[in-house]
């Protein structure tokens, strides 16, 4: 008779603050944080977590919570988890840590989740020179399914996966990350071309004491003033994982980590109930807390086995993942088009991030013309499992990108015809999205060619 | 009784050179091209196509042809196509063209293709700068299998479309593509941030008599080289369609063409046995001679009912495709990660022309353990049906490309173990692709960690 | 802000019998078992449900629990459900029940199951004249997955679905079910050709008090010992769904019940993690407590709406299925082939029983080759995510039957090869399944050919 | 340099008859019918056929073709085709010959096919008690899919395979076939007691000389009379493979065949540009002619290796398939079921027959009430690429059979709704399937409560 169930591991209680878990939190990533459990490879175990948020957005009529998000508390995290062999020996640095996914969820009693846009003027979104409002949408699950108030008319099965997966970084990578991203900050938007073009902002996101948990690191102390002064934000997926917020990281994938420190520490968090490809509208997908149930294997030595680095040091790999026959599969898709042209007609070079903006913009245009408001679409897309590809990246000066949307997720058929669209006048889909103002003077990219 | 077989519309001979079919072919996009065909809609019609490369390419063990490519002929296209209502009345200005691609393949008698990567100083490739030298591998064809002698140990069925379809642009829309391109050009690559990344040249391909072929206008006439100096080069994929290299469109697809000019001149070409997304070495896909069989609809005014311009001018649309449930589908997949550092360990923004670039380093260095050259592999996964996905593009400052392998095309497993790979010592995959030597004397991007 | 969660209208506890718990379960068919639960169309609801078996048979090493299963007491449904339209007004007979089911699995803190064959004296199976021991293999699931200590080397993502769902017949349909199976166990295995084949008995399962559970009716009253010689067994599926065993019933998909009672009295239970086409062990799939979570919708009229009787009255229809894109996909299958031939080379006339049984026992030989033992893969083909077809019923006198085996469920390479399979010696797969002795003195049927 | 094209086996002449062909071909199965080609293990050839029906089906507006169908001369096969190793030496009896189909298709200038239902007296169908009559449909093929002009509204794409692929039989294989199926035929259908519900006829198809064909064996001469004596007719599907009628035995499949004779003489014919599981109307595919495009193995002394005789001798096996990733896959789906209770309300014993007749019966129903008349759903589910299950075979007294719809061929949403269907009155299809009178005299099964 073996143990049923998985042994949970990491437990959390959504009444509580983050930093009040018996197990409490981290928002960075640093080699000094204190694993809170440990599993043996082989066991089926269980991890549970608060949302990225950290319970901060509510499910009300309003996207003020949005408006005023405090980024430097994101993303909360669970773990680290320290993974040992049968023999009690801790994964080594340069293992490969395989990390299964068996079962994955929205906790019991909290089966809802939220899709926003953030203010421009803080945190914005791959689109926020066009849509510079905070916006936000609830959603209501219905087991595998899930529905939006705000965004009437579609209703879909999740793709659900953890944003963030990944390992602790050792001090050495940590430096390497710190020293390459302040070097972007300080260089500068006017250096970099494609900010021309995505005004996304800040640049990068760098260390600060501000918003920082560190878990079982008392704050306040000299210890946690050093750590939190050098622990990476979790923001950008890196090296070790982190948010790489691939969609079909969900239920039967495994994912390969590079272990950079003894016992590897695994640490996971900013569920998403599904999310389409590119997550655009950043706290794109539909947030939710959740659980995750694993199990992981040790491959000794197998970073070197497996992995290349690919940089200046042997610590520039990147995990490796595994997507298995478990998922939600459709067969009818609606494929939009851009190249890497921008909104002003000006030519970019094989820039396939300009090219999915535009193929996402035609997207937006096209479905407002079935009735829904062009943030419905926004967000919508950020959630949704539609495919984000990079279809031709070689034409000079063109790159292709495109993004295909599941028709059947959809009320009714989308799909162009010999005839209008809509038959008769368009209906508006209502209610829209919780919308806040946009009190910034930056400027907003206007399209003179697009329908209001 | 209805007339079971497509009407030919478009022949082509094997054995004749492009100016000397009987449909005289063309390599430039251009309003005044006279088209060769006139189909009505709802007609079920064949198009044949010579290769992208006009024959020049052959059956042979040696990769000379591909080094020295004249690209100033690519890409050789049938048609155009002057496509007409059930009462004679043609496609117009600001109609939608929907065309179906009901079957295709390659030619009988001619069933074989090839995929190559440029020398560095002819055309390049995405990944020139680590592989400068001109390299081929010949594929063969067992109804829907491919497999090449130069890439012992995989065969896959193909998903089988054309690289190139579009309708003729307006004369106003051509001045558009020929200013921004040429502006592009001018600008130079010192200011483009992303060219000090992606080493593929020129940077725009503009209009040239050399290699000119504009159906049936007569060479060296005074028209011809007033057209040919105005015609638009076929490389890019632009607001008519056209290269847009979607590795999807394959049997059962729709696409959406917006009309220019009266008829719509549908031409299409460039047809690809397979090829992976972003078809990474420029010759990347599977190319061959084939034949497409076509249905087209009229969407009268269906520009302004179903796309909406981006951009200064009515004219700045894309077409949309509709992709339908006759695909291979495989159920497992192996998936490569990159973020947008370079091989120098730079840290770029938001870039996911930059992420994918790595994502298919790693794929490369990795697949090389398995026995493979990395040649092999970068001309593999420029032609299998691997996705190259935008997972995420809102992490600043790391965008996170992924590259899906399916593994059923090895004939190994591939994904990682817990034992070394391979066991036992790495048996080398021969022979090889057929490759020249590198005469230029650009740098070459060295990946210091890298094995070799 | 919406109710998140599902309302529980049906809750088990595990540690009670079936007869103690609060809303006490039932295993039988009659229109006067009291609804226990009332839900309202378009609400998300969950019911939980104890095993077929009422907990009878344990997660131990013997399977002297089911060689001693009584089997008048199967299946335990929860239920009966009364089911409203907004305004609070019963379905009525005549309706349709639209069943969605949105999400199902296993009772958390119970995640495992049992597959067994029953002794070919008390219940048999598909295969009881081979097998006509009682045999049983339990299964831990690791979230999705499922694996067998008694079934080493398969591990397979569950096709999660519930065994019987259906709706409470009327007095008159109860009365056409107990007559026209009473005239068949009457007349005798002699009457029926297909006997001499299928040797499962009894012919039919009439109504007995013995086992008998009548929810809040209560045992031993004048009531209860009517309705019990009356209430139809929940054996076999009929037109009220019932025992349907349809294993793509999983999430996503929606039942349209027929409605014969005010009210509808949705009653449903058997869930089984995973099931092959045919359950053919019998006690076939894996077999555990579980959950469903569903939405109902009624059409109103729906069953002259959608359905046509079949057969001397208006009642003789049958429910309707919808299966949609959430499931498991397979892409590569191994496929057995029967034909109407009995296993004594006798030729039977386009019999898909015989057909089909044939096909199944060419796989168990098949695999057997690979390792297992044969009761092994009876068990395996009954519960893993097989498709058993009819694939040709018109060739006389041949029916053809095929059974399709997903090959990744397998931890080594089923497919035939030009060599020697296995290489080396036969490996043989331990532990076995657990299994009684058969006491019995029926015969054996034999297949002089076999390999043992 | 490879041979790029296949080499054409066997070429057929449309415009002549079945045996002026330059390759007679054959319509039996016999051990003495001589090879009419050779071809090597790893050759990839190219056999071409006319369809089954020997080209008497014209497409033109009439069934009486069909009502006069001789059906002594189906099936038409090409070959047979003797298979050879690297080395010369032939397939042996006891080896497995791998067959793989790596293309196939309908005759370049053919493309038509159709699909029919036999008069009652005259070879029938599963249905022929309910639709007595000769009926036709014609297919007109639009590359991939198919449309019929007498079957409006639904269009779908082929899952295109050969009805009939088999090896000959040995000698003493055939007189196993002769004898049970005699035994069979003589027995007479009062001794079935299916026979009371599957009201095909004949029950067998014994050898005749009528409408023999034996390849280059001259018609006429003794030899050819004790061939045509001895040799079984096609119609079923038996150890050697055959007739068995396997939709998903495509592009991209393996077959593995039994070698029952020197050099394995493989034959195939009976092309299908469709078809749903049952071939239920039984000239119920879309017929046509055809290519196949294969590939061939030998597994020497692979029947032991692999397979495992059923039966009285070691011959007593069948063949093994291989199912591969490219097919049409579909997300939706409709499920009708039905039980083992007959149309007139009787019960049957685990009789997966019934059980899918009833499934049949009720899509037709079905379906009829969206327009279509019964005959036009009869014609559509014997060819489209719907799916027969057996679902449950254990439940006595009823199996479980289900008939799986693909949503996606429909031009309407067929799927049950909340209101009336069809909103309006019921809109007629026509024109309906070509049809001639039912002359004979035997009774039609009525279903009292069936619509009209």
């Amino acid at each position: 008779m073996a143990p049923p169930s998985p042994r949970v591991v990491v437990e959390v209680d959504l009444k509580k603050k983050p930093w009040q878990q018996s197990q409490p939190l981290h928002n960075r990533w640093h080699p000094e944080i204190p694993s809170v459990a440990e599993v043996k490879v082989g066991e089926f175990f269980r991890v549970e977590m608060i949302d990225a948020m950290g319970g901060v957005v509510k499910d009300n009529d309003s996207a003020v919570d949005i408006k005023n998000m405090d980024l430097t508390t994101t993303h909360h995290l669970s773990g680290p988890i320290r993974v040992v062999d049968e023999d009690g020996v801790a994964a080594k640095p340069g293992d490969l840590l395989a990390v299964e996914i068996c079962n994955l969820g929205p906790l019991p009693g909290d089966e809802w989740g939220f899709t926003a846009s953030f203010d421009r003027e803080n945190g914005g979104g791959f689109l926020t020179d066009h849509f510079p409002c905070a916006t936000k949408a609830i959603w209501y699950f219905e087991g595998i399914y899930a529905y939006s108030p705000q965004i009437p008319g579609v209703r879909f099965p999740g793709l659900t996966h953890p944003g963030v997966i990944g390992t602790a970084p050792s001090k050495e990578l940590l430096s390497i990350w710190n020293e390459r991203e302040r070097k972007l900050e300080e260089s500068g938007p006017e250096s970099l071309k494609l900010c021309e073009v995505v005004h996304q902002r800040p640049l990068a996101v760098l260390p600060t004491t501000k918003g920082c948990l560190l878990g079982n690191i008392e704050k306040g102390t000299p210890e946690w003033e050093r750590i939190a002064n050098e622990a990476a934000r979790t923001i950008p997926g890196r090296e070790n994982g982190g948010n790489c917020d691939i969609k079909n990281l969900s239920r039967g994938s495994k994912i390969y980590l590079p272990v950079f420190v003894e016992g590897a520490n695994l640490s996971t968090g900013d569920m998403h109930f599904s999310q389409g490809d590119g997550e655009i509208s950043f706290c794109g997908a539909i947030e939710m807390s959740g659980f995750l149930e694993l199990k992981c294997v040790i491959i000794r030595n197998g970073m070197q086995e497996y992995l290349t680095p690919m940089g200046p040091t042997p610590l520039h790999v990147n995990p490796i993942f595994e997507i298995g026959p478990v998922e939600p599969r459709f067969s009818e898709w609606l494929v939009f088009e851009g190249i890497s042209v921008d909104e002003s007609g000006r030519q970019h070079y094989l820039d396939a991030t300009v090219a999915y903006k535009r193929a996402v913009l035609n997207a937006i245009d096209y479905l407002f013309k079935f009735g829904y408001s062009k943030e419905q679409v926004y967000l919508l897309l950020s959630c949704c499992p539609c495919e984000g590809r990079i279809s031709g990246i070689v034409d000079s000066p063109n790159a292709v990108a495109t993004l295909a949307i599941p028709t059947a997720i959809f009320d009714q058929d989308i799909r162009p015809k010999t005839r209008k669209v809509p038959t008769g006048p368009r209906i508006v889909r209502k209610p829209d999205v919780l919308k806040c103002t946009y009190d910034g003077k930056l400027p907003i990219t206007k399209n003179p060619s697009s329908s209001t």
